[in-house]
C-alpha cells in the first residue's frame, strides 16, 4: 500500500524524465484587498481530477509529456524575504536540472523569486507579463516587496541596480545600453498615474489587450532570447475569472489568452508562472476549473515533443 | 382553498390541450465530478416566476401557447437502469399522445431514457447535441451507464446493435448504410483523446461552436427528419453559466445558444431535453435564471402557433 | 484624532468647492423578486478601497476632480412615498447648490425621486435610461410605486399629466406636442407584452444594445438638451454582474456600458443614478467591484476640468 | 397526468376534511436590517421532502394527522397594510370553516393580520410570544406597520383602542380592566430601553428563556382561554438558527424550543404561526430544516388525534 | 525531490509499522437529498493541516501514534455493489495485516463494505452506531443498497441470514440465540415509524443521546467483544455541525461524542469509522474542522501505547 | 451637508469627552491557515447598525456612555514590525490622554502593540487571555512575530527581559520575583505540546472554559492590578461563532463569555481588545452579529457611569 500521492493531473513523470518541474508557492502576506492566493496551488492540484489531459486546442495529450509535480514549498507567513528565498531556491535547483521551473502560486510577489533565478542562468532574459495591474509600484503603503510592486522590482533586477526614485515618485529614464525594454506586459487596465508615467518610461506596456504579442514573440523566437512568462490570472475578465484577489472588469477572455500562451510558447520561454488564484472567493469554482485549464494548456504549449513516448501511445 | 401548485411560468395547460409537456428527472447519480443536477429542474420550475412569459427575441408569450408542466418523476437514486426506465415510461406516455416531451434533467443520462422512446416512434431520428463534452466513452471508471457515456450508448441505440469496441478502445468503423453519422455534436471542447478519436468515425462533430449548424438544419428541414434535442446547458461558457457539475471554459454565449435553438426549431423536433443545471453550484443565481430562460425560449420556439387563442388576446 | 469617515475612494472634496455629490438611497422594499439593493450604496463606497482612483480609458484621476461624497440618506423601509420625499429633497438641495446629484441605489424606484428634483431645475429634461428591463408597467400586483414601474411613472411626469390607462392597459397614444419621446431606453430585453407596445407609443426603446446612442447624444449634445442618466446596472450581462436582483442573460459587456457613458457625458448631464447592486447576491464580489469602477467612470466623465488643480499636481 | 403539486410533507389532506390549514405569506418589506423572509414558506415547504413525517419526541406522525397546505398568499411588495389586509381574509376563511389557520411567514408584521382575523372570532384572545426581541416600538423610522413594531400594534388591537404616546415615548399605564397583560412575551433580549419600559407596564414579559411558561400554560389551559401563538424562530439561539434576518447570540436550543411548544399546546390554540426564516441567509440550510422540523412538531403538537385514522394505519 | 504526498496531519508511519490504516471512500450515490459527501475524506485530509497533532483532552500527540494514510479509494459511481466490494477489500487487506482499518466515508452506506470485512475477522462482532438516524429502512424507493438502509443490512449480516420482511413492514422478531441484540445505536432522532418499530424488536436503540453507552462499554470490554464504531457524524447537533446531507437539529455536542469516543475505546475496537461530512454543504468550514478534530481523538483513543517512541520523544 | 461618517452605533462622543477610544487594526499578515480578519474591525462598525443600544443584560445603554471611534489604522501588509509600532502609537497615545484603548482586531498578534503602550504607563499589568489557542510557540515556521506566538512574546514583555529557549524548546523556569504568573489563559484547549509544558512552567492556564476566573478576578481587583484584557473570539464555540480563521470545536457559550467579560470588569481593566473575526468565513453573518454584542457588552462593561448623563435622559 502506498501513502497518498496528490499531483497535477497527468503530472506523473519522475524528477528526472520531467522536462518541466511544477511547485507551488502558497504565499499571500502582502495581498492588499482580499487575501487567499495562498490556497491558490493546492486548489488547482486537487481540482485537476475534473479536467481532461486531452487538449482539443492543441491536440496534445499531457500523458504525452513528462512533468513532475513537486508539490509546494512551506513558506513562512508573514516574512516575505524569506518566502522569496525559498522560492529562488527551488527554482535554481530545478534550472540547474536543465528542466523548465513551473512556478504556481501564491500573490504574484512570489514572481520575483524565480525571476531571480532565471536571472543567473539566463542573463539576456526579457520577462513577458499577462495582468490586469501593472504592478509598477515603488513601495504600497510603505512595502517594497509587496504584490503591487513586484515589476517595479523585477525591472530594477534585470537593469542590474537599484532604481533611486526622484521627488514624486517620477524616475529619470535610465539609459538601458542599446536595447529596448526587457519587460513586455499585456492587457493591464489598473494602476496608478504614476506608474503609467514609469512603464511609457521603461516598460512595453501594452494598454487593455494582447495587441503586440505577435509582432513581440515573432522578435524574440527569432533570436531565441530566453523568456520568462508570468500569468497574473486576473488578466482574464472577472467575468472569467472571479476568484482572484483585485479582479478588475474589461479583461481578456480565456480563448484569447490561450492564444497568447500558444504565441509565448513559440520563443524560447526557460520558466514560467501562473499566480493569483484565490479559492476563498471562487464561490462556483469555475475560477479554479479556469486556472486548471490555463495551466494545462501552458504545460502542453511549453512541454517539448516526446516522439518515441507519443509514438508508443498508437 | 385549492392545495399548491406549482409550475414552470406560463405552463398552465390542462394535459389534454397542451402540445408540449414537460417533465423533470432529479437523477445525479453517475455524476463523477460535483453533483447537485438532481435539484436542477426543480430550481428552474421555482425560480421561473421571476421570469416573464414573453419574449423580445421572438416576440411571442408562454401564455400563448399550451404547455403542461406534469412535474418531476421520482427516481431511484443509485440505480441508473431503473431511473432511466421510468424516464422511457413517461416520455413514451407522452408521445403516444401526440404531444412533444420536454425532459429537465437532472444529469445528462436522462437523455438516453427519452431517447430510447423517441426512436420506437421515429425509428429515422437524428439527434443534435449541444454539450461542452463528447460524452462518447465506451466507460467510466467501469460504468457503461454514466453521464459521460451517454452519447456512446445513444450511438449504439441509434446504429441498432450494441458495439463491441475493438483494443485501445479503438472501434472499427461500421457499416451504417448509405447516411452518415445520425448525431450531430456542436460546441464540444473536452473529452479524451479516444473519444475525439471516435467521434472522427460516427458522429459529426464540431468543435468549440455551432459552426455548420446553418447548414444542417437547412438540409434536415427540407427531408423533415425527426429530430432529437439534447441540450446540455455546459455548453455555455462558464462565466454565463457557472452552476453545473463540470464548467469548461471557452464556451458559448447566451445569444448564440438562442440563435441556434431557432436554427434548429425550423426541423421537425419530436422531443427534447435540457439538462445539468446543478444550483447548488449557482451561488449567485444566475445560472438558474439563465436556464430558466434557455427553457422558455426553446418552448417558445416549438411550441405550435394557435392563432385562435393569441389573436382573442388582442 | 478625527472620527472614521468613510467616502467613495477619492472622493474628498467639501461640499462647498464639489462639483458633483454623491448620496446613497438604501432602499429596497418594492424589489419583487431578491431583494438587497439596499446595500447596493454602502457597498460601494466599503469596497471603493479597493479600486485606483486613476483610469488609463479616460487618462483622468479622480483626485484631480471634486466630488463630496454625502454618505446614505435614512430611509423608512415600507414606505415608499416617504422615501422618494427625502430623495427628492436632497437632489433638490444640491441641484439648487448649482451641483450635479449622483444617486446611488437602491434597487431602481429611487430614480423617481431624483428626476421629480431635476424637473423642477430643467423642465425640458430628457430622460437616457440604460437597462435590462423596460419597467414601463401601470402596476405590479397593484402598487404603482414599484421598481417594474419606474420609468412609467417618470413617463407621466415628463408629459405633465397622470397617465389613465384604458382597458387591456392599452393606453392610447397622447398629443405631445412636437417634440418626439423624451425617455430613451437602451439594453432592454425583458418585459410583457403590454410594456413593449406602450413603449412602441410613447418612449424611444432600443432592444438589447446601445445601438443608436451615438446618433442621439450628439442630437441631444447640439442641442444642449438637458439630460438625466439613470443605469440600471443589469443592463450588463450577467456574466459580468451576476450581483442583482433580476438578472437578465444577453446583457451588454463592461466596456460597451464604458464606451456608452463617455458617449452620454458628451451631452448636458445635469443628474444621474447609478442602481440595482445587490452584494448578498455577488458571493464572488465581482458585481460590487465592477459598480465601483462604473461609478468611478461616470464620475470621472461627468466631472468638469478643473485645470488649475491638475496643473498643479504635475 | 396531474400538474405539479407541492405541500409540506404529510399535508395531504383535502380542505374540507382539514383540522389545520398552512397557508404562506411571503412578505418582508418593513425588514430593516437583512432581508429574505419572503423565501420562508416556499422554502420550508420545498425542503419538507428531506424530513420524516415520524417524530420520535412526539411519538405522533403527520400521516395521521388532517393538514391541508393551500400555498402562498400573493401579496403586494411595498404596501403593507394591503398584504396584511389579504392575511387577515385569508385566516378570518379558515376559522369560519371551523379548522386552525397556521401561518408561515414572512416577516413578523404578518402576524398583525392573523390577530386580526382570531381576536374577531375569540374577543378573549391571549397571544403567547416566542422571539429574540420584544417588537414592541411605537414606530420604526416613521412606519407605525413594522416588523419592529408588530408585538405594540397586537397589543393595541387586544386592549380596544389606539395608544396615544406620551411625551418621550413613554406610555401612562393604562387602566386595562381586572385581569393582567394578555400578551405573554418569552425568551426576549433585545430591544431599545423604551420597550423594555413598555413591556414592565403592559406586556407579560420574560426575558431571555422560557422561565414562567409552565406556570402561564397551565392557568391559560384551565381556564380555556383561547391562544394565539406566534414563533419568531429567532427566539432560537443563532447557532441553532443562524438563518434569519436579525440574528441575536444568547438564545434558547432547538429542544427548549419544542418543550415549550409542547406546553402551549395543552391550551386552546386557536391560530398560530412560525416566520422570519430567511433562506438566502441560510448559507448551511440547517435553519431551513430547524423550521421543517419545528413546524412538523408544531402540527403534530396542534393536531386532534384522529383515532379512526391512526388505528387504520396498523 | 519528492512528488506531492498529502495525509492526515501526523500519520506519517510506514505501512509496516502501522498500527492503525486509514483508507477513504469517496461515494455518494445513493444519498438521497444533499449529495456531496464523496468529498469528505479528502476535505478532511486536506484540512488537517489546520490542527495541531497534539490533543489536551487525552494528552496525547499523533507524532506519538503509528498510523498509515493510504489514501481514497476510486469507487465507482452509480454502482453501489462494485463500490461495496473494493472497501471489503480493502479492509480485508488491513485487517489480515493485523492492523485496524479505520474508513473515511463518504455516505453511510460504505460502512456495510467494511463491516463486511470485520465480520469475516471477528464472527462475535457488535456494532456501535452513532447517528441521528435510524438507518434501518427497508428499502428506500426501491433500492436497498441505500445509506438509508444501512443498519438493516449490517443486521442481516450480524443475524447470518437476509431477513424476509412480512406484511406491512413489520419484521417478526427472530430467534437470535441467547444474547441480545449486536447493534446499539445512540443520538438516534429520526426515522419513519416502522424503523422504531424494527429497532424495538432487533437493536438496542437509543434515543436522542448517549444516554447507556457507558453500561454497555463497559460490559463490552469485560467480554473483549470485538466491536466496529460507526459515527455518522451527524449524530452532532446541526449547529456544531451543519455540514452533512441530512441535518437533524436535537443532536449531542462535541464534548459529549468526544467523551463517548474515549468510553467506545475502552472496548475491544477492531474496526471502525467516521462519514457524511459533506464539505460543499459547510460554507464556514467549521465542519470539515470539526471532523478533523474527531478523527485525531478517535486515532488518539484507539492508537496503541507505543511507549519507547514516546519516551524518545522526551 | 456633512460627509459620511461611520464608527460603531452608539459611539458618538468627542475624543475630547471619551471615557473609551475604539480603534481598528486591520491586519493578518502572519495567519497561518484561513486570512480575512484584516476584515474585522470594519464589518464590526458596519454591522452594527443592526444592534440595539441598550443591553437588557446589563440594563445599561451605550448613548449614556462616552465612547469614541477613531476608525481603523492604515497598516502595512507583509511587515509585522511596523504594524506593531503604529498599533503601539496609537494606545499610546490614548493612554496619555487618560482613556481606556479598545483595540479591535485584525489578527491576534496586534495586541502584542497594544500590551507594549500598556505597560509602560502600568509596570505591574497583568494579562487576562480568553482564546481556545495558547499561542505560546517560540517561533511559527520561523517567525517569532506570529499569531501563533503571541503570547510568548506578552510573556517575555512581561518578564522584562527577552527568553532564550534551551534545546528541544523546552524553557528553563524563569525566577519571576515573589509574585506568581501574569498572564492568565483561560477557555484554552489547542496548542502543541511544547506549548502546554511552557505554560505549566510560566502562566496561569486553565484549560477549555472559566474555571477559576471568579477567583482571579476578586483578588486582583482587590489589589487594584492594572489588567490588560485581550479576547481572541474564537474561545467561543464554533457553532457560535464559525467566522475566524481557526476554529476549533468544544467552545465556550456567549452567555458564558458575556459573565466573563462581567467578572474581569469588576477589576482594574486599563486597556482591551477584541480580535479574530474574519468575516469573509462568516457567510451566514451570525459571528459578526455577535462579534458587535460582544464588543458592545463590553464597552457597557468598562465604561464608567455617567451619572448626570444618565439622569438627564429619564
Amino acid at each position: 500500500m502506498r501513502p497518498n500521492i496528490e499531483t497535477f493531473i497527468g503530472c506523473d513523470s519522475s524528477y528526472e524524465d520531467a522536462d518541466i518541474v511544477l511547485f507551488g508557492a502558497p504565499f499571500d502576506s502582502t495581498t492588499s484587498f482580499r487575501p487567499g492566493a495562498r490556497f491558490g496551488s493546492a486548489a488547482i492540484r486537487h481540482e485537476s481530477f475534473g479536467l481532461e489531459t486531452y487538449s482539443p486546442y492543441q491536440q496534445k495529450d499531457l500523458c504525452d509529456c513528462s512533468v513532475f509535480d513537486s508539490g509546494d514549498l512551506e513558506l513562512c507567513f508573514g516574512n516575505a524575504e524569506s518566502a522569496l528565498a525559498d522560492i529562488e531556491n527551488r527554482a535554481r535547483q530545478i534550472l540547474r536540472g536543465k528542466k523548465l521551473p513551473l512556478l504556481v502560486g501564491g500573490e504574484h510577489l512570489v514572481t520575483l523569486g524565480a525571476v531571480r533565478a532565471a536571472l543567473q542562468s539566463y542573463p539576456d532574459l526579457h520577462v513577458i507579463h499577462f495582468d490586469a495591474h501593472a504592478d509598477l509600484r515603488e513601495d504600497y503603503l510603505g512595502a517594497r516587496l509587496s504584490h503591487a510592486c513586484v515589476m517595479r522590482r523585477v525591472w530594477e533586477l534585470l537593469e542590474g541596480e537599484a532604481c533611486v526614485p526622484s521627488k514624486n515618485n517620477a524616475v529619470e529614464p535610465l539609459e538601458t545600453g542599446t536595447a529596448g525594454p526587457r519587460i513586455h506586459q499585456f492587457c493591464i487596465r489598473s494602476g496608478d498615474r504614476a506608474e503609467f508615467i514609469f512603464a511609457k518610461q521603461h516598460t512595453d506596456l501594452h494598454l487593455f489587450s494582447f495587441d503586440g504579442l505577435e509582432a513581440l514573440t515573432a522578435e524574440l523566437a527569432q533570436t531565441r532570447t530566453p523568456v520568462y512568462l508570468t500569468i497574473d490570472l486576473d488578466c482574464l475578465d472577472p467575468s472569467a475569472f472571479p476568484g482572484t484577489g483585485t479582479p478588475e472588469a474589461g479583461g481578456v477572455s480565456f480563448l484569447q489568452l490561450l492564444a497568447a500562451i500558444r504565441l509565448v510558447s513559440q520563443t524560447n520561454v526557460v520558466a514560467a508562472d501562473v499566480n493569483e488564484l484565490a479559492p476563498m472567493l471562487d464561490a462556483s469554482g469555475v475560477s479554479t476549473a479556469t486556472a486548471c485549464k490555463v495551466l494545462r494548456e501552458l504545460l502542453l504549449a511549453l512541454a517539448p515533443e516526446r516522439s518515441e513516448k507519443a509514438r508508443a501511445e498508437f
